[in-house]
C-alpha cells in the first residue's frame, strides 16, 4: 500500500463542508481507517467523528495525516505547515492530493528526511509503470464509463464494492484518481501518467486475481470528452473489463468544460465503449446503468430510471439514492 | 522552432545503414536543411552528402548537430562525447532522440551552460501544453491512423506533404514522434506527454491556419493496440481531423509487440476511427488508404492495391513505391 493506515483526517480551516469533501469521502467509504479528525479553530466542516490532537491520534495508532481539504489561494498556509511539522515530528506520514505538492515545501521536505517519514503527493505517480502487454489476467474486472466527466464513476465503483462485500463476494475498488487513492490508500493517478504507460499502469493496478474476484475500476474522463478521451481508452484497454457500467447525469447541458459539445446518448456510449472493449476482451458486456439523479425530485428520478430500464434493457439505478445492489447482481 | 537549422547530421560509428535511419529520414525529407554529414572512422553508413568536420560545418552555417544514429549498448560513448563537445565549443546546438538524454551527461550539460548552447532531447516535452478545449480551428487537418503501430503513418504524412507542395498547395507535416521532430525541427513527443495534456498538445501543434492549409498529422499507435490506443485517441480528438488516411501493412501476422492480437480489418479501422473523429468533427471523412507493400512483389502489390480499391471504394496507394499524389488529390 502507498499509504499507511489508519488515518487522521486533516480538515484544517475548511471554509465549508464542500471544501472537505475528500475527507468526507474517506470517512464515508473507509470509516474503519479513520481514527479521527483534526480541525483548526475556524473550520466550518465536521465529519462527526472524534476531534483529536496530533499527539492523541498518534497514541491511538494513526500512521498517516491525510489532507482531506482543499486549500485556499493556492498555497499551503503557515498554520497548516505547523500542523504538518507536528505530525512528522510525532511519527506520522502525510498524504495529500493538493496541486501544491508537499514535497515542494522545503520545511516539510527537510523535516521528512530528518524524521524518516514520508510525504506522499498522490497526484504524482509513485511507481514506474510498464508498457501494457495486453495479456489476459485471471479474475474479473468492471469499469465505470461515463457520457461525460464527473458523472459519478468513482461513486459507482465504490458503491459496487460495498454492495459486493455485503453479498459476501470478493471485490476491490481500484482507484485511478487522487480522491480514490486517498480513500483506498493506493492506486494510480492516471491523469498524471506519461502517455506510453497509461494502459500499462491500469494493467499493473488490476493484476491476476482469484477467478471470482471483481476489480471495480474507477473510470476517468469519457470517450466523448475531447480533452480526456485518451485516458478513458487507456482504462478500457488496460483494464480489459468483463463488465461495463454506463454512468450518466441526465440534466447536464454540455460536456464538462466544453460548452460547444452536447453529451452522447447512453446508446452511443454503450456501442462505442463496447466496440473498443472487445478489442481486448471479446466477452465484455454492458451490465447496467448508474445515474446521478441529484438534481431530480424523487418522483422524477424514479420515472427516469424506470423509463431508462425499459429503453435500454438494463438495470438502471442511482447508487446514491438507492444502492448498487442491483448493479452488483448484474456482475456474474 | 525547437531546432535551429541547417543541420550537420551526426552518423558517428553507425554499424550499418539501418542504424542511421533517422539521419537518412532527415536527408530524404529535408535535404535543404542538411549541410553535410559527420562520420567517424568506423562508420558503415553513408547518406551520399558531403563529409564535413565540425569546423567546416560551422563555417557553412550549420546551427545544430543532429544525432541521426542509434547508439550501441545504451550509452553515449567517449568518442561521441568528444565530437559533441567540439560542436558545442564551435557554437552548435545538439539535438537527439536517443533514450540516453544529452542533458544527463554531466560533461555536455556543463559545457552547454558555459557556451550558452542548447542540448535538445526531443524525447522530452519542451513545452507546457494546455488541456484541450475542443474549439474548432480554421484550416484543414489530415491524420494518418493505422491498423497497427509502425505501418507507415509517418512516411505517409511526409509523402502527403511532399505531394501537396508539388501541387503548389499549402501543407505542413506535424511531427508527434522523435524522428518526425528531428526531421521537421519541431513537434510534440506525444508518447512522453502526461495523460491530461495529450489532446491539448495536439491542438497546440495544429493551430488556426489559412482556410486551405493542410496540417498532415503524424499518427501514433493504433486504436486497436492495447498498449498505445489512448495516445491514438488523443490524436484524433486533439487533431479534430477533416480527413483520415488508413495505414496498413498486409503481411503483419499480429499486432506489434502483442503476439495474442490479430490486426483489425481496414473496415473495422475505418468505422472505429470515423465514429470517434465525428465526436469532435462531424464532417470528418476517410479519404484514402496507404499500404506498406515492402514485403510484396511489384505484381502482388499492384493486385493487392487494386483489389483494395474495389473493396473499400477509396484510393489505395503505397506512397513509397509510387507517390502520395492520389492521396493528395483526395484532400479537397
Amino acid at each position: 500500500m502507498l499509504l499507511k493506515t489508519p488515518y487522521l483526517l486533516f480538515l484544517g480551516d475548511a471554509a465549508d463542508p464542500l471544501a472537505a469533501k475528500v475527507a468526507q469521502g474517506i470517512k464515508d467509504w473507509r470509516p474503519d481507517q479513520c481514527i479521527g479528525q483534526f480541525r483548526q479553530e475556524n473550520c466550518n466542516a465536521d465529519l462527526g467523528i472524534e476531534d483529536l490532537t496530533i499527539a492523541q491520534a498518534c497514541e491511538r495508532g494513526a500512521k498517516t495525516l491525510v489532507v482531506g481539504v482543499a486549500n485556499r489561494g493556492g498555497v499551503i498556509s503557515e498554520s497548516w505547515l505547523a500542523v504538518f511539522e507536528e505530525a512528522l515530528n510525532a511519527g506520522m506520514d502525510i498524504a495529500s492530493g493538493l496541486h501544491n505538492l508537499l514535497v515542494d515545501e522545503p520545511r516539510l521536505a527537510s523535516l521528512a528526511e530528518k524524521t524518516g517519514r514520508a510525504l506522499i503527493d498522490v497526484r504524482v505517480p509513485q511507481h514506474e509503470y510498464p508498457i501494457a502487454n495486453g495479456v489476459k489476467r485471471t479474475g474479473k474486472r468492471c469499469l465505470a464509463v461515463g457520457t461525460d466527466c464527473s458523472v459519478g464513476k468513482m461513486y459507482t465503483a465504490l458503491a459496487l464494492e460495498k454492495a459486493l462485500h455485503k453479498q459476501g463476494r470478493a471485490a476491490s475498488f481500484r482507484a485511478t484518481g487522487q480522491t480514490g487513492i486517498l480513500i483506498t490508500g493506493d492506486g494510480v493517478p492516471l491523469d498524471a501518467v506519461v502517455a506510453d504507460f497509461m494502459a500499462g499502469s491500469v494493467e499493473w493496478l488490476t493484476p491476476d486475481n482469484d477467478a471470482e474476484h471483481w476489480d471495480l475500476i474507477e473510470g476517468q474522463g469519457s470517450l466523448f470528452h475531447a480533452s480526456y478521451s485518451g485516458v478513458t481508452l487507456a482504462l478500457i484497454h488496460g483494464g480489459a473489463p468483463d463488465a461495463l457500467i454506463l454512468c450518466h447525469e441526465p440534466t447536464r447541458e454540455h460536456m464538462r468544460g466544453l460548452p460547444g459539445y452536447t453529451l452522447p446518448s447512453l446508446e452511443q456510449l454503450r456501442d462505442m465503449a463496447l466496440s473498443l472493449a472487445h478489442v481486448v476482451n471479446p466477452d465484455c458486456k454492458v451490465v447496467g446503468i448508474s445515474v446521478n439523479t441529484a438534481s431530480m425530485s424523487e418522483a422524477e428520478a424514479k420515472k427516469y430510471l424506470s423509463d431508462l430500464e425499459a429503453r435500454m434493457g438494463l438495470p438502471a439505478v442511482d447508487p446514491f439514492r438507492d444502492s448498487a445492489e442491483r448493479l452488483a447482481n448484474a456482475l456474474s
